[in-house]
C-alpha cells in the first residue's frame, strides 16, 4: 500500500480537536505533503492548513483525500459522502483509517470504480503476507516499545527518524498503525492482520536493507497489556530490532482500558530483551522516551533525571526536549 | 459456532492417510459422533468407519458432512462438489477446515441457501470478539503449551480431558485450531482471528464457569516460534491458565518450518510462567507430555525418566502411556 501524495486532509464536522488527531499527526510530521484542509459546517477542529475545497486541491496537485477524522463507532456518516464522492469524481484517491471499509459504502465504491480511483483502507491491508521466517536480515532496526498502549510510541519513532535524518543517518519510519500509515503514506496496521501473520507482516515491513540503513519501527501495545501483547510480541519477533526505546507515561497506574497494573520500565526492558533475542541475539535498549505532558517542567526534568539514574540509559521527552540524547547513544553503540 | 452432530466424514479422494488426518482425529476422539465415511473413487485413506453414502447417512440421523481431508493448496477441488451439494440438498450442514470458504464456491453457496443449511468454515469464525479484558474469571483452566508447533498439544489436551472425565472431574476440551474445532464441534481457530482479538477470542472460549470446572485448552504454536509466538502469547493471556502442560518432541532440533533452534523444556516453563502470571499469578506447570513416536519403547521410557528427573514434574507420552501421572499431579495440586 503506497498512498499517493500530496494530501487534502478531510476534517469532516469533527466535534473537537481530538477527533481530528489523525490529521494533526499528518500535519505535525508531513506538512509538506498537505495542500490544505477541508472542513464541513460545524467543524470544531483546525489543523492550521489553508481551507481548501476539492477543486482547489486538485489544482494544487493533490492526489489523495485523507480522512483525518474519526467519528463515534468508526463508521462513515452519510453527510460526509458528497465531498468524498466529489473527490473521487475529481480524480483524487481516498484514504481512511476508519474501521469500516470505504468500499462498503456503495456510493463510494461506485464512484471509485467509475473514475478509476484507489480506495485505501489502512486498517485492511490488501497485502498477502507470508508467515514469519525468523531469519536475520541485513540492515539495522529500531523498535519503540511501551509500558502501555498510547504512551507515545508512534511519536517517539517519528521524532527518532527526524533526528537521525538530521544527523545524516539513513533512516525510515515504518508505520504499524492506521495513523502511522497515513503519516508515512505506507505501512501496515499490524493489529488488523490475521493472527498467524503478525510477525510475517513485520518482516515484510522491514525487509533486507543496506547494512547501514535504519528502519525506525512504530511499536504497538505492550508485552504487559493483556489485550494486545500477542501483537506486540509478533511485531518484536518480526522486526528483529537491534535497538529499542521504551516509551512510558509516568502518571498512569493501570494499563489502558483494563485493570492490570502498569509494569515498570525495568520489567519492560527485561521482557523485551528476553523475547527479542529469539530473532536478534544482540537486541539492546538504547533509551527511554518519557511522556511528561502531565507534569510541569521542573517535575518533568526531575522525572527524567530519576529515570536516567535508575536505568543507566538516556531518557527524554520527545515532544518537550527532543530525542537528542537517545540518538547520541544509538550512534555511539552502532558506529 | 456449534456444529450439529452426528457427522458423516467426507474423505474425498485422499491420496494417503495423512491427507485425511482431520477425519482420523475426529474418529480417534469422537467416534460416537460419526455415522460413517464417504469416499470417492481412488481414495487411499480409510478411518475405519462404515462406507456410507449421503442418503444412508441421513437415514442414520447425520446432521453434518465434515470435510475431513485436505488437498494441495487448501482449495476445494471441482470433483468433490457433487457430493457436497448432494449433502446440502439432502438436509445436511457442511463443515470444513480448508483455507478457502465453502461459500466462495457458488454451487455450494446456492445449495446451502436454497436448502436452508449452514456452512461452517472453522478457519473463519463468524463470532465478533471483544478485545481481551485480562480480569480473572471463576473456573479452572489448563493450557497445553509446546517447545514447538505440531508436537501433540491437541492430542495431549484431548487425552487430559478424557482422563479427567474418567476420574469424575468436570472437564471440557476447548478447541483453538481447525481440527480441534471439528473434533469438539465448537471452538475457534485462534490463528485465523484478527490480531487485536487473540486474547479476547481466548476469553470468549473459556468463559466464567463453576469454580470446580476445568477448561482444557488446546495450545497453539510456541512462545519460541518466530512465526507464531504472538498467537501463543495471546492465547496464554486470554485463557489465564491455572495449570499448563509442556508438550515436546525430543528428536527435533529446529522449530517447524524455520531455522530457529528448539528451546529447552525448562525455557518453555520459565517463559510461560513469566508471561502467564500477567493474567494468572498462580500459574504453574503440572507435567510434561513427550511425543516419543520416534523412539523405541526402552528409549521412550529412558527419555521420560530423564525428563521427570530434570524437572521434578510428571512426564508421559499421552499416546503410548496415557496421561495418568499428569492428572495425578493436577488432582493433588488442585483439590
Amino acid at each position: 500500500m503506497e498512498i499517493a501524495k500530496p494530501y487534502l486532509l478531510f476534517l469532516g464536522d469533527a466535534p473537537d480537536a481530538l477527533a481530528a488527531k489523525t490529521a494533526a499527526g499528518v500535519v505535525d510530521w508531513r506538512r509538506d505533503w498537505c495542500v490544505g484542509q477541508l472542513r464541513l459546517p460545524g467543524c470544531k477542529a483546525d489543523v492550521g492548513l489553508p481551507e481548501t475545497d476539492v477543486a482547489e486541491a486538485v489544482a494544487r496537485g493533490a492526489k489523495t483525500l485523507v480522512i483525518g477524522v474519526v467519528n463515534a463507532g468508526g463508521v462513515l456518516p452519510e453527510h460526509w459522502l458528497d465531498q468524498i464522492v466529489l473527490a473521487l469524481e475529481s480524480g483524487l484517491d481516498v484514504a481512511s483509517g476508519l474501521h469500516g471499509r470505504l468500499a462498503d459504502t456503495p456510493r463510494i465504491a461506485e464512484a471509485a470504480k467509475a473514475n478509476g480511483r484507489l480506495l485505501h483502507d489502512v486498517r485492511h491491508s490488501r497485502e498477502k503476507f507470508a508467515t514469519g521466517k525468523g531469519s536475520k536480515r541485513p540492515g539495522l532496526r529500531l523498535l519503540t516499545v511501551g509500558t502501555d498502549c498510547s504512551v507515545g510510541k508512534k511519536y517517539a519513532a517519528l521524532a527518532l527518524e527526524a533526528e537521525m535524518r538530521a544527523r545524516g543517518l539513513d533512516a525510515d519510519f515504518r508505520a504499524t498503525g492506521q495513523t502511522g500509515v497515513l503519516i508515512a503514506g505506507r505501512g501496515v496496521a499490524v493489529d488488523a492482520v490475521v493472527a498467524d501473520f503478525i510477525s510475517g507482516a513485520a518482516e515484510w515491513l522491514t525487509p533486507a536493507a543496506d547494512p547501514a540503513h535504519w528502519d525506525v519501527v512504530e511499536g504497538q501495545g505492550s508485552l504487559f497489556h493483556p489485550s494486545f501483547a500477542g501483537v506486540t510480541l509478533g511485531l518484536l519477533h518480526g522486526s528483529q530490532p537491534d535497538a529499542f526505546v521504551v516509551c512510558h507515561e509516568p502518571t498512569r497506574t493501570t494499563m489502558r482500558g483494563v485493570a492490570t497494573p502498569l509494569p515498570t520500565i525495568g520489567q519492560v526492558i527485561e521482557a523485551t530483551v528476553a523475547s527479542g533475542r529469539l530473532t536478534n541475539p544482540t537486541i539492546r535498549c538504547v533509551g527511554i522516551a518519557v511522556n511528561t505532558a502531565a507534569l510541569d517542567e521542573a517535575a518533568a526534568r526531575a522525572e527524567l533525571d530519576r529515570t536516567v539514574a535508575a536505568h543507566g540509559l538516556p531518557a527524554s521527552d520527545p515532544v518537550r526536549f527532543g530525542v537528542g540524547p537517545i540518538v547520541d547513544r544509538l550512534v555511539a553503540e552502532f558506529s
